[in-house]
């Protein structure tokens, strides 16, 4: 069994001005902390997440055993990154659904539930936002900031926009920003949630509904893109759900990959708001560094001061090496220090949640060498 | 312009046995016919269509200029398939929407629209149907049976239900069976269907309504599997609908593939049947000719006496070149003669529907030899 987490909230009253124009005010940031601080406070590590995680990084909750953190295989004691070397902070984003102030919670400037009046955040307000955090907990400059997917767009994104703050930057299963088809997807989701009768707008608290079969078709969307060819020929192939019989139905269940789908769709709709999922993905569509730059990157990453560690897996289709590749030659040009693994891993994007010992063993080596740095 | 197309149909009363345990009676097929049928009658081919085409394989309807059919650049006079030489035959399936007898027609037992009670139809029953509509025309053996994607599985299919009335099978962008996530992709695009409050489990055209939103989200998803990343990221890239601003909107259209997805969703919502939707996704599950040989491919393709040509597309990730080869390899493994081209083509699954000139090439060579055969 894992470590005891304790999950935190910090309140912040000052307005958080957006990329969008609108800002936020009187929010709340869930976060959680393992490990200690040292003397110069210069072990933190920031751990930012993808679309349906969270602050809950490792470790469980007191009496649940069952609650581990997102990244628990990764994280803690003993671990690739060391909690008994590493003061490790995790960070739920502003319009996320796991306490950080969000869709669901009352806009201080009317009183009523924001609901679809939530602004739009996008990658940069969220590491605008962490940065205040890290303000608050006396944390001037990280050790490393470590995110996979979204969550190593927010890791890219600290060493351009606090440059000075960051030491190392370790992005993995990331790119430089979405391609058409990763948005295509977004976007058919997006619709799926927003034409939803029981969307009403945005504004379904009001009606004490939830969009559920938008938030099902989205996230059989999303396991699609999150698993390899592979592994779903591996796991599931063309299996039948009824043994050896055929149903004859188009409605009901005939292969186990239908059954699959169909519950990881009943559990998230159970769980994820719908206007997260809009936000979340909105943020996914527009971070994208070269854009100010007239699409050159390497012009983006010239900012960056940081080391960087870059892992992607060769069966990720949703965030190809290919995209990681783009990123290091980039820095490269700007001579900047770039580890790189490409892990082979049947997993498709998903690996970089799983225990490939391979991957891990990159993710240590590479934290270990930071700790010698520090100490 | 191309030359003039005359739709026709014909009444069948008795009762055609289906695989689910079914049968239907009393049903037409729609059907088109060009070229002129030689005096042995050597010189038929069969048109077998994919989801979403019909019997209006190639020309056009008098006074409608644009009504191209969904094959007309591979097939009329002088074209790779010639119909100064060949009888060619375009026959709309059974449950499809474009006038054969599907889920909106009456049910000659009830009296009522079929709707939810049309009876599940297999690539078997398909082709056993169409199988009939020769038998009226008096084609005792087709020169060629002639297929894309599901209009593939149809022609490998004919070639194995009636070997001795096949000459010759024309297989193009398709694969022995569905893998895993085929399935999956038709399973969300079918779930997005019947969730729809507007499906009302099948019966909408009772209450006046059409599942436009389910109908929607299945298109767009479908047009993501049927564009290659690369052509996606060519034609629309992260290019924004609305010039160089962002509009900071979860719902609006941002990006130009939002717009392009938006607009052939609502389009087919206009035109298709969700009940079609339903039963064909669901053909093209079914569909796994070795499932009867403990899922050994070439045991199942011994029945067949054709000769073949498979034709693949490198950028097609729906029904990739590796899936023709196993049909290749299963018919050498049983001393078939085969051709095979696989076309370095960028459009993906899209690419059997367009003018790639080494794939019509191909094409045009192969039923010249046909055509050579029978002279």
């Amino acid at each position: 069994m894992s470590f005891i987490a304790t999950p935190l909230s910090m309140h912040f009253e000052e307005p958080l001005p957006l990329q969008g124009g609108a800002s936020i005010h009187h929010y709340d940031l869930a976060y959680e902390t393992y490990g200690e601080l040292n003397a110069d406070g210069s072990n933190a590590v920031l751990v930012c997440h993808a679309l349906n995680a969270s602050h809950h990084v490792a470790g469980v909750y007191a009496d649940q055993p069952k609650s581990e953190g997102w990244w628990d295989n990764m994280i803690g004691p003993g671990k690739a990154v060391d909690t008994n070397r590493f003061f490790v902070i995790g960070i739920n984003n502003l319009g996320s659904c796991f306490g950080s102030t969000g869709p669901m919670h009352q806009n201080p400037d009317t009183g009523r539930v924001y609901g679809a009046d939530f602004p739009v955040v996008t990658v940069e307000d969220w590491v605008d936002a962490q940065a205040r955090l890290l303000d608050r907990l006396g944390i001037a400059r990280l050790a490393a900031v470590l995110g996979g997917s979204l969550g190593g767009m927010q890791a890219l994104c600290w060493s351009l926009r606090y440059p000075e703050r960051v030491a190392h930057a370790v992005v993995v299963a990331s790119a430089p920003n979405l391609n058409a088809e990763n948005i295509a997807f977004n976007e058919v989701a997006r619709r799926a949630i927003v034409t939803d009768p029981d969307f009403h707008g945005g504004n379904f608290y009001d009606h004490g509904v939830v969009p559920r079969r938008g938030l099902r078709i989205a996230r059989m969307i999303g396991h699609i893109t999150y698993l390899s060819d592979d592994v779903m020929n591996q796991k599931f192939g063309r299996q039948l759900r009824g043994g050896l019989d055929l149903k004859y139905s188009t409605q009901d269940i005939e292969f186990e990959i239908e059954s699959y789908l169909r519950y990881q769709g009943d559990k998230f709709s159970d769980y994820f708001d719908a206007n997260t999922y809009l936000l979340i993905t909105r943020a996914l569509d527009y971070f994208d560094p070269a854009r100010a730059h007239a699409g050159n990157l390497t012009q983006a990453l010239a900012a960056s001061q940081a080391k960087y560690l870059l892992v992607s897996f060769t069966t990720d289709w949703r965030f190809a090496p290919a995209r990681s590749r783009e990123i290091v030659k980039s820095l490269l040009e700007n001579r900047r220090r770039v580890s790189y693994a490409e892990i082979d891993a049947p997993h498709g994007h998903d690996a970089f949640l799983l225990d490939d010992p391979r991957y891990l063993g990159v993710m240590r080596s590479y934290f270990d060498s930071i700790a010698k740095d520090i100490a």
